[in-house]
């Protein structure tokens, strides 16, 4: 059985397509010129490697998105922007009067909003395959049985503003309105976005931009990213088909033993309580403790980023600083970084791994402290019709692909998680391409032409097959 | 078999003394109104808590000398000090004129300086415990077949002047004359010494103030000295036997990595290269490699005092600073400080220790540096007979006592590394007593008079077992 068969919705749309031969063919050079032009909108410098700054509501991301604009709208397709300046680049509405037309929607959307110091390709990788992706099935004269859209979310960073999924999260309601009070540089969200000459009235009402219907129309949301991480690269994988979306949670462990002279004391617990080995310990142990959960087949990955080291200017533990090397040290601390795609997963591991470290501690005479910072659920599953879907373009396109999981949250984790007036969610789904070394957040960030290219030719298959 | 007897020097000596009924006897109210008049004498404070700061030829050390000496004249005692202000507090010469006297001196040494903001009982408690053993033979008014001498050396401390050791290096002209120019309170240290009425000249020459035969007289040093650490107090034990004194070699370990996003990097070192987890398991393995050298009954401590952590004015990698939560690790260092008290066995357990940690870093994708900041070589061996001697003197008062190796190093061992010109070491000896929580070289340090007491009485038992 062909793959889209096992799913009812991809069955139905393979079987409206079955006689599909159409090839879609996207430019290579289509995406070294967006590509060019947007280096220089919001660019720090003369080189890549001097960085962006489009602040969410800028001049600057307004530019590139009207850069887009003009570049979907020369090809036929119909821009317009909502009341707080999401910008939908849409095929002509008259097209859905063709008596073959479900009056729904395939949209493909990111953003154009960076990081401070960030680079071209978070956000802006997905916005040039995706408006390739759509001319390219437009240029192919393929009948529309769903509309195409381009849709350019604003201010998807927390870099600017604190807050992250702005723009995608006011067009569904759903913004905490008191990020509205939030300062960068200087000025409110609320000023950033009359400014562009939008309203905040909508967010302060938790309105949604989009009526109802366009909600209900959306027959599939997809979004291309750059992974920022190294999997594909080292994998030598061209695609990554999302699987789903990890959710965290955080803690700050603190050990507290106590200070001896480190050639009088003789070694093991009855004589030293050792902060710092106590925590080399517990970390290995975690460190065991997921490699059981992995290879029982758990998603899951755990990172203990900061051990023992603050910022001087904002110390919890300035008697960090009174460590010696002739010391048995009295005091250490780490940070601890758990993520699953998977809530019960997320949850039953996270309580594992707190016994793990309060016995730890215990077993080697030193009090520990545990402190939560910051969690938030997974998203446990995108839309697996999709996923087929995506694949199998892969597999047309004779490109490498494997599932993933996404480590960091994207504006498609928003989409996913609305209701249509049926009740249902709205199918969504991501890919990801390889970038240079998964950096991101970072001036060095890089994604190849030919890997976007890639990204577009799958990303114009999957929606080719289904509009 | 008596066990003085397995030893021919003490055997001679036991046999010397098998008619030896005599109690010896010492008020503890001598020891508290030493302690009493001590605290008054460089104290920074009313209290004990207010720490002490008694520096190398200060006034302060000189009038604590000062005192003792008084306390030792009264009672019958002959002061001097040599060329450098080390003071000698000895049983009168005539007593030598006495047909049985051999012409030999047993020691029992100590200082009287302290660290800044140090406490009353490092150097103190050995000072007060030796001048009342002494008194205490002397008061039995048993026959002195060996005289008995007080030795108050100047400048233990190298938390003045930098240098340690330096009262009993020069007395033996083996102190670097380049310390001479170390600063401390604004003042070098020969204007110091020169301050207090002494002569650096010798130490420039570096000539020994003790004549050649006064060295080859000396019978037995003996030195008692808070422990410094927990395990007498944790073993609740009155008195510890000094073996071995240990040296260290000392190491800076730094380890490279690659930054990744916490989330989207999946576990395992063919994606993460984690600094900080490659510390982690490194510090574990050096923990396991040395319990399985001691269990072989190796003599070993191993610490690693810092992690991730310089005082902010003098940082060696400010990059420490910008680890994150969400980020892998690309750096990590540690300092490791390895003790032994077996030169054979710190050496081929440092190079043990070396290879694992490369072995460790192959592993675990990870670059390392090794840098190696400091190394002495240990006492191996304090006399054997005195061992023997003092563990009977306890049996004898019905204390107990345990052989033990000191982390740290004591005047002691420099007399013992000084040859007679037979050839032969000076024979010496290291009683440890309990002081509260191992604490010192801090105001909080503590010994109990009747701990004080108890170390006074084994002194007292041993040198009037030999004299």
């Amino acid at each position: 059985m062909h793959p889209l068969m096992r799913c009812d919705r991809t069955r139905k749309w393979a079987l409206e397509n079955l006689a599909m031969e159409t090839q879609f063919i996207i430019s290579p050079s289509n995406i070294s010129k967006h590509l060019k032009e947007l280096s220089k909108i919001g660019n720090l410098g003369e080189r890549l490697e001097d960085g962006f700054l489009r602040a969410s509501w800028s001049d600057e991301e307004t530019a590139a998105m009207e850069y887009i604009r003009a570049q979907g709208e020369s090809a036929g397709l119909q821009g317009r922007y909502d009341a707080v300046g999401n910008l939908f680049l849409s095929t002509p509405f008259d097209k859905e009067e063709n008596e073959t037309s479900t009056g729904e929607v395939i949209q493909i959307g990111s953003h154009l909003d960076t990081v401070p110091r960030g680079g071209l390709f978070d956000g802006g990788a997905g916005i040039v395959a995706g408006l390739e992706a759509i001319l390219a099935v437009v240029k192919s004269e393929k009948a529309l049985k769903r509309r195409l859209e381009l849709v350019i979310w604003r201010g998807e960073e927390s870099g600017t503003f604190t807050t992250v999924f702005k723009g995608s999260k006011a067009a569904f309601g759903i913004l905490d309105a008191s990020c509205l009070e939030n300062v960068y540089g200087g000025v409110t969200l609320r000023h950033a976005i009359e400014g562009q000459g939008y309203d905040a009235s909508l967010i302060e009402q938790g309105t949604a931009t989009l009526a109802q219907d366009s909600i209900d129309s959306i027959a599939a949301h997809f979004e291309l990213h750059i992974e920022q991480a190294t999997k594909l690269e080292k994998d030598n994988c061209d695609i990554g088909v999302v699987s789903s979306i990890r959710g965290p949670r955080r803690f700050r462990i603190t050990l507290y033993g106590e200070a001896a002279h480190s050639g009088a004391t003789p070694m093991g617990s009855k004589y030293r309580s050792d902060a710092n080995l106590c925590m080399a310990h517990t970390i290995v142990a975690l460190d065991g403790l997921c490699s059981q959960h992995i290879a029982g087949g758990k998603d899951l990955v755990q990172t203990v980023g900061i051990i023992n080291t603050d910022k001087a200017v904002n110390a919890r533990h300035p008697e960090i600083y009174e460590s010696a090397i002739t010391k048995v040290s009295p005091l250490a601390y780490f940070s601890l970084d758990i993520r699953s795609n998977n809530k019960a997963t997320l949850e039953s591991y996270t309580q594992s791994a707190l016994s793990l470290i309060q016995d730890k501690a215990d077993e080697l005479s030193v009090k520990v402290e545990i402190e939560r910072v910051g969690s938030s659920d997974p998203l446990e599953q995108l839309d697996p019709c999709l996923q087929d879907l995506l694949e199998q373009s892969a597999r047309d396109l004779g490109y490498s692909s494997q599932r993933l999981s996404s480590g960091a949250g994207h504006d498609v984790a928003v989409v996913a998680q609305q209701r249509k007036s049926d009740g249902t969610t709205i199918p969504t789904a991501l890919v990801f391409i390889p970038c240079r070394k998964g950096i991101s957040h970072n001036p060095m960030e890089f994604a190849t032409d030919d890997a976007i290219h890639k990204g577009a030719m799958v990303l114009a298959q999957a929606i080719g097959s289904i509009c």
